[in-house]
């Protein structure tokens, strides 16, 4: 049945407006412009055409099974809008307008109405109080968004449901830059009616998508959410950003979803148990859902390090290996073997030793080879590798070596600088290969996979 | 006399090269597409001309005060130059060759030969095992660095001494991004002489720096630095990023500069009772130095949040207030006045509690009245603001009235999002005004202007 959600035939769009300041208008031109090809039928009382498509008076005039209503009416008349799409049993209909009970005890009745509208019925809810869906593989986006200023990713492997629809549109905007794509976006608002566990159920088996990224201030059913998340983290990983983790944090996301918080060192305690892994902002958020979706786990807590640039290395070392300001992992021993084959391989002045150090006259050939000696060395677990573009012996086919060996032990990559670092990282994630712009990313991106590594070994 | 260095009239090049790929080409040909001009004068004993200078047979033969000489010959071939700079009376040379102590006991028996050849003279040796110098306002570049791989950042406020030459030119690349800006940089590399104080000196009483960034993986001489340090730290905010401050990290930099290091838990003794702050990561060096350059320090951990993204506010809430992942100040309360004029300014389903959501409906204007209130406000000492360009109310203009404000209380502002929001974080760089491109990033740097106030304070 998702399927008419994720991929639907067609959408009606309730409160379809000529005026170009009304959201009815602005889910109109972006369904356009994202270049949706099932069919559209806007709703309007008073006009024939918008936006050269042709207006119902209703939504059962329409002599067609109608997979998506996007009702983008205010929050009283969309009780009505929503008992119409009752009647003619469309199976998904978000709520856009804010108003229910994250305003109070008015809104908390509407929002009763809503519930009771659907009830014992086939037609779901998503929202209210929400921006909607964004899916890239169907061109589907009901999002108020602003084209000339918000990119949006394209079709990926990462499943994102999200609370708050600002924070999921505004970290999807920040993960367009490398092209980091999901495999859809729902944000479910106040959720009244379809929650995070159905949409978990979908993403999980969906075949695109390889891990699920969640923001939350609250869940449904905590209850329900652990027996769920008990199977469903052994099967694909997921992230999770919890909002109201603090105090002053819940009282925050009280004022903004209505939630109530549920005490921190509980979530602490359950995620843990669930091997699901905790992201603390919106950038490790998606740092964690790609290289969860991208790499294997790790079976081990043994890194190597490979850098052109020593300080990077000790850096990395430091992080990688700090318990305070790091991630408490540690540097591999490498076999002698292995440190006599990588000297042989590398310029003198360079360090066999892990970090190794190419220096700024490593070459590609040179990582290749060092590469192939990590793999076969059965200290190291796990790989570490900066491909630092900016010195002249690194040629731009490093990256195909580094997409050789992601059949190999889980591997993370550093790339940095803002010029050809940029248009590398670009590149990574076309091939898949788990790639950030920062020291710290990349290691907190490994240390991902040992969490992940750790709860699936147990 | 350090003029001399940050802003030459002549600069000579021993081991000028026709030769592309020789380091004495690249030099030259950096220092031409740099466009610096003063007199350049290359040394070679067998070419005339090489990219249209006039060659020198010696360095001796030149008939004009020399302020710099880059010497790019091999560890062997050094020597001799660094004699002939003394004879000369050459003030800087910096001598570019990998390959002394950082390789063993022969490499350590060249240095020590270095080190005799400008005993008691005039002469000061930068390195060697060095990248030199990068000043932006002179127009000076002695780094090996492909302008079509690399962006390096234009003239700014930050000084930055580096004893990595790769990792300080990796970080560089990254700020450029934004357009953020040094003063000068300075690889010291092996620091055989010229050293982080004498260069902190410079730095200190260089108007156009208003902060500094070091990253060491050890001090030259710790009792001295803690000395200078104590001074230094009053008259204008230090960042460190101390590589090697693990045995992992400290064993890397051993190999990497041939640094033997300080127990960490005397480094961080030392920069907290010198008001000293630590970086732990490239982007944290950067971060903070550019809040301390362009922010006042904040007098108290009462912070107030403005955003128009419910979730934003409830990711910054946890930030700022938690101990563990976070930083451990306070959500200001704001005074019932404050919030009723809030409440009168911004929509009804926006929230005047803190963290204010202005919701997507928000608009300059009412960040405007906000930005007032909460500097009036004497529950509030400092004030986090998302500037969240997506929403079609705010305009661009938005940027004058967070510059109107940095007048105000220390404000760090959040600007999101990878099409309009890199964009709008690239013109309050031009402003001046501390904006990141993520909550995280954001609230530490408030975190940085509250070290420095508590120091200061004391």
């Amino acid at each position: 049945m998702f399927q008419r959600l994720f991929n639907p035939s067609s959408i009606a769009v309730i409160g379809a407006s000529k005026d170009e300041k009304k959201i009815g208008n602005v889910v109109l031109k972006n369904l356009k412009a994202m270049g949706y090809n099932g069919k559209v039928y806007p709703i309007n009382p008073k006009e024939d055409t918008i936006l050269d498509f042709k207006v119902y008076r209703s939504i059962l005039d329409i002599n067609d099974e109608i997979d998506i209503a996007v009702i983008t009416l205010s929050a009283n008349q969309s009780i009505q809008a929503v008992k119409e799409c009752v009647i003619k049993n469309v199976p998904f209909v978000i709520v856009i307008a804010g108003g229910f009970s994250e305003t109070g005890e008015e809104g908390k009745k509407l929002e009763d109405e809503l519930i009771n509208a659907i009830k014992g019925t086939n037609t779901r809810i998503i929202g209210p109080n929400t921006v909607g869906i964004y899916i890239p593989r169907s061109n589907v986006s009901t999002a108020l968004t602003l084209p000339e200023r918000t990119s949006l990713p394209g079709d990926g492997n990462i499943g994102f449901i999200s609370q708050s629809g600002a924070l999921g549109l505004l970290t999807m905007d920040i993960i367009s830059e490398y092209n980091l794509g999901v495999s859809g976006f729902i944000n479910i608002g106040n959720r009244i009616d379809l929650s995070e566990i159905e949409l978990m159920e979908y993403f999980l088996k969906d075949e695109n998508t390889k891990s699920i990224a969640l923001y939350l201030e609250t869940f449904k059913d905590g209850r329900k959410f652990f027996e769920f998340a008990k199977e469903a983290s052994k099967i694909k990983p997921i992230v999770l950003l919890k909002g109201g983790r603090t105090d002053a944090g819940a009282k925050a996301a009280s004022l903004h979803t209505g939630a109530i918080a549920t005490n921190d060192s509980i979530v602490d305690g359950m995620t843990k148990q669930l091997g699901i892994i905790r992201a603390y902002t919106e950038i490790e958020l998606f740092d964690y859902a790609k290289v969860l979706a991208y790499q294997k786990p790790l079976k081990g807590d043994r890194i190597a390090v490979v850098t052109t640039a020593g300080g990077v290395g000790v850096v990395t070392s430091d992080y990688l290996t700090s318990q305070v300001n790091g991630v408490g992992l540690k540097l591999a021993k490498l076999k002698e073997e292995t440190k006599n084959k990588i000297k042989k391989s590398i310029v003198p002045f360079g360090s066999a030793e892990n970090p190794i150090d190419l220096t700024a006259d490593g070459s590609t050939e040179q990582y290749d080879h060092v590469l192939e000696y990590l793999n076969e060395d059965e200290n190291v677990d796990g790989i570490i590798v900066y491909a630092l573009y900016q010195t002249a012996k690194i040629d731009i086919d490093l990256i195909d070596v580094l997409e050789k060996y992601m059949k190999g032990k889980p591997m993370v990559v550093g790339i940095m600088g803002s010029k050809i670092g940029k248009r590398m990282l670009v590149e990574a994630e076309k091939r898949k290969i788990p790639a950030y712009p920062d020291i710290e990313r990349t290691v907190k991106s490994m240390y991902a996979l040992y969490l992940r590594g750790k709860y699936l070994g147990d």
